[in-house]
């Protein structure tokens, strides 16, 4: 059964990211069974507890014992403040391993991502997790990942702050070490400062037509082309 | 008068980051006055909240308008909402506007900084900050930031994993952007894994050599050299 997990960042309830990530949503819900497995995350009503040195001295024990075993991993927390620690980690970890598509909405904060969505993938990222050097496969390897941004500016090829964009090219260096890069696409809508900046409103068009192509791409990718199953719902 | 402010950042209170930031904290105040201002801040005991709605609201508003002068800025909270959430900014405003050098402990997780150094960044960036684009300069210019760093692994020029440092690339495009890197030192620790994977035991003298380099270096930019003031207390 084909399932899709759907995680929000952004601070703003009407922003474009979580404009875009709900046109994926619904695109993919509309065109997979009713009953197929959805689960929303939203990290900004609901923040992740940053790490806690509990949740770093299991991993260092994992690590310098070389348990690979998911289920080895489970049952590694020692102390009961572990034990509360390990568990904040293992409710995100389960709900990444039951998803076959991730859909991550990930605003542009300071040419990087939001204090929120860094806050569950560190979370997130225990050493079992990390790909195999031998065979480069590892507990989440295959999942489609598609990640949602928005960016103030244009970070593009060519664009003066291309060097400037520590988003897309840190998700996919981090992102592969735990093989969640297999099949990975971003879709980046840009120039999103052109609404509310004077000096930029001559780019509307091009923040509007990035958009545009975000939504088009979104849907194309949820599976809802062509004659979409729930375009009549 | 000289004054330091001193920021920690990593989940483990015996940390590699927390034992740089304190000797280098350590030797400043004993090469000042007794009365020199200090102030220390801890970002894993006492997170900063996530930046929220309100806050980019008020920010977008500054940017609509043009608003550079800091003490307009910070008036510009209007609902109870908005005061609450800038309030939590302007104290991290304040409390670096206050400090002549700034300390900053930042371990690197997954190729990046800790949720709580983001969320503290994020909140204090706010449009005022950035530098005028006509003189380079804004009221964050010219401050000696020192920012220690500890490493799992090498990335360094020359290591495999140079590609994945996205840690000091974009802390310092970041801190460019608000002036915060006009006398900026990165010193980084590095192969503290060695610690604890078996795999990496090998490099446990690069790592002491690394740390030891650090150590010394804290001193020194700290202005402890030669005969310490402080090296009887």
């Amino acid at each position: 059964m084909p399932s899709l997990l759907h995680i929000d960042s952004s601070p703003r309830p009407d922003s474009v990211t979580r404009r875009v990530t709900a046109e994926f949503a619904a695109s993919w819900r509309a065109a997979h069974p009713d009953d197929a497995p959805y689960t929303y995350r939203d990290l900004a009503a609901a923040p992740v507890p940053h790490i806690d040195a509990d949740q770093v001295a299991i991993m260092h024990r994992l690590e310098s014992t070389g348990v690979r075993d998911l289920g080895v991993a489970r049952d590694a927390a020692g102390t009961p403040e572990e034990k509360a620690s390990w568990a904040v980690a293992w409710e995100l970890i389960d709900e990444v391993l039951a998803a076959d598509t991730v859909v991550l909405g990930v605003p542009m904060h300071n040419f990087s991502v939001p204090s929120t969505f860094k806050a569950w993938f560190d979370r997130l990222v225990i050493p079992p997790l990390v790909v195999d050097p031998g065979t480069g496969m590892g507990p989440l390897s295959g999942k489609k990942v598609v990640v949602i941004t928005a960016r103030g500016g244009a970070y593009g090829p060519g664009a003066p702050r291309h060097g400037f964009d520590f988003q897309e090219p840190h998700l996919r260096a981090a992102f592969g070490m735990v093989g969640f890069a297999d099949d990975l696409t971003f879709l980046n809508s840009e120039l999103t400062k052109s609404a509310h900046v004077p000096r930029l409103a001559g780019f509307k068009e091009m923040a509007a037509a990035s958009l545009t192509a975000a939504l088009d791409s979104a849907r194309d990718l949820a599976g809802a082309t062509g004659d979409r199953p729930g375009a009549d719902r």
